[in-house]
């Protein structure tokens, strides 16, 4: 049972859309990840998803509308809700989410990111 | 689907361990609390706990240790383990845990909080 720094986590994040596992409770991770650039379309059909900035923002897209997330800002995406994140610049984002979750969700792609490294 | 800006809700907050939930994802919650002084010792025995630092420090005591824990960084407490947060300053601290999960965990005392408000 250690503690985690985030920030000293996050220096040790070099690549961009390719979250890393920083804990791990009640079948939920808590994961670290830099966005830089647009992400792909996807949805979860059987997972919430937690997005809080710890610095930087960057614009959630939906279907029918987009939200500015900054940084000490967190949104909620629900199951089903088809998203995208798109970050003009670097952010980085913690996630909350079930340890079940593909990051590129119900979408394969060459963005989609399998065995996370614990970091 | 609205998003939640962590500061402006931390300011609504004006009492000690008193949890508020500010989201909610796959059963989980995200509550923000503000800890001042000593809390009772507890263990919660179906659910590990996630405190996570946003301003401030304080001190999880274990019976064993204790973790020193400070802005920008967390703590997974896993189930069955006893606890005690203090706080010789307040401190603000956003928790992720179960939504079944009770602040006291095991032991019911004056500073037992059930129904807890959303903010």
């Amino acid at each position: 049972m250690d503690k985690i720094n985030v920030s000293e986590k996050l220096s040790l994040i070099a690549d961009h859309w390719n979250p890393k596992i920083a804990g791990e409770l009640n079948g939920q991770q808590v994961k670290l990840v830099k966005f830089k650039g647009e992400f792909v379309w996807h949805k979860h059909d059987d997972e919430d998803e937690m997005f809080y900035v710890l610095s930087g923002s960057f614009n959630m897209e939906f279907r029918d509308k987009t939200v500015v997330l900054n940084k000490g800002e967190f949104l909620i995406v629900p199951r089903g809700t088809e998203h995208r994140p798109v970050a003009p610049e670097e952010v980085s984002v913690m996630l909350f989410e079930p340890a079940s979750t593909s990051n590129t969700g119900n979408v394969v792609s060459e963005l989609t990111r399998t065995n996370l490294e614990r970091i």
